[in-house]
């Protein structure tokens, strides 16, 4: 597959360069350096960056440029996979294949470990090579994408909802803002920091939120349909804990129809991008795992 | 005592800013709304956004102009509460005279409060009125003060520490990180987003790196020798969890000396501060509790 092989590409370069913004593991507090190298460089997709990168190079950019804007968006999302597995959240013991944070470090610095990736990543923005309104612009999208309208919000929405019947829009809003936004805002960040117009960094935003349901979506239905070895976490706990899911509530072939389409809203999207190919076949690539 | 009218002064126009910045409590999460109010709006000294503005002011700059980044900085210190508070690092009950955030609202909310406060802290810098380079310096410090080689590190090293021998050296790198790093940050921003000279803000980081450590060490002693209604919180804690403090290893007379002489240290700082008296006050409120 194209795209697959595209986020490999990605995925390289966006690995060495997480494990050299991380602080050393050798540094004190060597126990809160290993539980952040532990959670991060757990083997992932690196959508997040792999999107700032190429939504970069869709406006003529320089995708190696946006780097470590993007390891700053994969830090924030580390973090927020480390505090949502915690034993008083969703308590998951299996994350990428590996034991979770707090099962290997325990419940205390598991917390702290999240607390300091979050302001690792502002500090990757805020110390970046590009001109200081930039930088505040994309800090910007990141905080609205992460606070209690963006991600945190979402996850709060959808543990206050477990085991209770909710309307779709309920479901939609948690959806779009637990992994919407932040994927909405990889895209706009890249956008930013490689010197999008208004209307370029507009579109890639709304391509990034379709791309982010559709994304989730499918991740619905797999975590519905596959085994804990090929999720590398626990199967089927959605419906265990009665999360609210696609599947859920319309059904495994709508959801599948539902998640296909929206991908190919979010191509739509792309009206001034001058190079679109490449986040074409990416949109694709968050439902072709579901063919 | 003039020194502590000039903190309530203050008070008053934070308190008053803090809940306009904050999310209302109707706006949806509610639950995590009501949270975030619920800590950053209890009784507090306020004394980091009173240092931003008092150091402004000691330039020649207007406090109110920088009252909106001394409220990031609170939110900031109530985050760190909130999650130092939880049952798996302080298992704290009380906090500033009410329940502490997951008492009322359970551990996945407190979590996830803190994380949204962390969030709003630099929503709250990057959207503030000062020029963008003067933004994104501020967000640097604000970072350097919290993540892992600042308050999240400094409160690692103390749970990791609780109920061993200590060297003085690893008590001194605790305060400085956990307490004194966010103290001389606030001071700092203060100073950049008035706009002072290297050599003003310098200073200003260092005095605040003083008062941060004589503050803390008075607040070591008050645990030890109030009553819980005193403090608003558990009286005695610190010793009974084996924590590293002054007066543990110092005994109570000679950390009340150097708790003033540091304070001093800090005052001496002001070399190129053109209006430092109030400061001064300041510097001497932080111990003018212990005698």
């Amino acid at each position: 597959m194209a795209n697959q092989s595209s986020l490999n590409t990605y995925g390289e370069r966006i690995d060495r360069r997480l494990g050299e913004l991380l602080p050393p593991a050798d540094a004190v507090p060597e126990k809160l350096h290993e539980a952040m190298r532990h959670s991060c460089l757990a083997p992932g997709k690196r959508l997040r960056p792999a999107l700032a990168m190429a939504c970069a190079e869709s406006i003529g950019g320089n995708g190696d440029s946006v780097l470590d804007a993007g390891c700053a968006i994969e830090f924030v999302h580390c973090f927020s996979l480390i505090h949502d597995d915690l034993p008083a959240i969703d308590n998951d013991d299996l994350r990428r294949g590996i034991p979770t944070c707090h099962k290997v470090f325990g419940e205390a610095i598991a917390i702290l470990a999240g607390d300091a990736l979050f302001a690792l990543a502002f500090d990757t923005l805020a110390n970046g090579p590009w001109p200081a309104d930039q930088r505040v612009r994309a800090i910007r999208s990141l905080t609205l994408a992460t606070g209690s309208s963006g991600l945190v919000g979402g996850e709060t929405i959808d543990i206050l909802s477990e085991g209770k019947p909710i309307e779709r829009s309920t479901l939609e809003l948690i959806h779009a803002r637990k992994t919407g936004s932040l994927i909405a805002s990889s895209c706009e960040i890249g956008a930013i920091l490689a010197g999008a117009t208004s209307d370029q960094s507009g579109q890639l935003y709304r391509y990034g939120q379709a791309i982010g349901l559709a994304f989730q979506i499918a991740d619905d239905l797999l975590n519905e349909t596959s085994t804990a070895a090929q999720l590398g976490k626990a199967a089927g706990s959605d419906r265990e804990r009665g999360k609210a899911t696609y599947p859920a509530m319309f059904g495994v072939e709508a959801s599948r129809r539902m998640a296909i389409e929206t991908a190919e809203s979010g191509i739509a999207c792309l009206v001034d991008i001058p190079n679109p190919n490449l986040l074409a076949e990416l949109a694709r690539y968050s439902v072709e795992r579901l063919r």
